[in-house]
């Protein structure tokens, strides 16, 4: 028997991630240093109807459509998940994710708790890493470090922080996040790992 | 919610690793390799109804027990696998893992596959790696440079290792072991990733 005909479920085909955690988690700073240090991995760049920001680059940070081609594609099942946030769209196509993993690149989504909890029931395949904040008093700080919070909102911040971290053992993962660096290590593990994986395995 | 009060099923108990592979899959100096590099980690060791060979160390090597000794294990049910292999017994006790594991240390099996699959009966926690030969000619070449194998031994083993290979889908996790470094790489991920898996999720 030849072991490269050993089929583990994704030869050739990569692997869809979905990192989510609480507001002030650390997610995306944690995200950047992750595609720093593995290859085979892409960001899944998300719809949006929102207007492009200063210095946002079309394709790069969102792919930006009109409210109507958002509505058409809802209708058309054409994201994996989507939510309205003050009143403004926001998608991840899955044509965008299989563009990913049909290259045999692993993709990550960088999305929330409700996010994830419909691509969890679109895609049985995917795997989700949750990133555990330290404590309360740490993610207050994060929170107030952004600077871009008034008291209130952060309150309302918090309170929702609480609530998503109800879904921890919906995830397949959970990663403290307290140091940086060790937090980017355990995912990257857990990325590596699931490359080995064995899809077929009756004792999943 | 405190997030240290998060049971992600292992706290403070640690996890069953089994690590398998054909005869000649570099199995053993990549344990050695593993075990250099990883803290928080201990070998399994088997009890055995052979004599200590020369250099060995009892209770390090092995535990060398007499035979009825062993036969009374067996009929108590205290072994996780053991097996007899020319006219020798040996095996793994559940109190030697348990005690390893009780300690928050991960306990790590160097068993071969029907072995495996005695400990995948009986502790449906544990985790299964099995290490890939790189291909037949790369493995004849690890069996021929032993130089302990007769050529009509060597043909036995290779056959052997071709029937093992069909057990493959019942582990967890495959690496090929390709290069050792590489492969070292890969069960250290799926180690650290394994302690970060949430053993309660629903989707497991």
């Amino acid at each position: 028997m030849d072991p490269t005909s050993i089929d583990n479920g994704h030869t050739g085909k990569g692997l869809l991630f979905v990192i989510s955690s609480v507001s002030g988690g650390g997610k995306t700073t944690l995200i950047s240093k992750l595609m720093e240090n593995m290859s085979d991995l892409q960001l899944s760049v998300s719809h949006t109807t929102r207007k492009p920001r200063p210095g946002e680059v079309e394709g790069q940070d969102y792919q930006f459509i009109p409210g109507d081609r958002f509505a058409k594609m809802v209708s058309e099942g054409l994201f994996l998940e989507w939510a309205e946030v003050y009143g403004q769209c926001y998608g991840t196509s899955g044509s965008t994710v299989d563009s990913i993993t049909g290259r045999g690149l692993d993709a990550i989504l960088d999305i929330d708790v409700q996010g994830a909890m419909q691509v969890k029931r679109k895609r049985s395949d995917a795997i989700l890493v949750f990133l555990l904040p330290p404590g309360e008093e740490e993610q207050e700080r994060r929170l107030r470090a952004r600077g871009t919070e008034s008291d209130p909102d952060m309150n309302v911040r918090l309170e929702a922080a609480r609530q998503e971290l109800a879904f921890v053992d919906e995830y397949h993962y959970s990663v403290l996040n307290d140091k940086l660096s060790d937090a980017v290590d355990a995912v990257s593990s857990i990325i590596r790992a699931e490359r080995c994986r064995n899809r077929r395995s009756t004792s999943q």
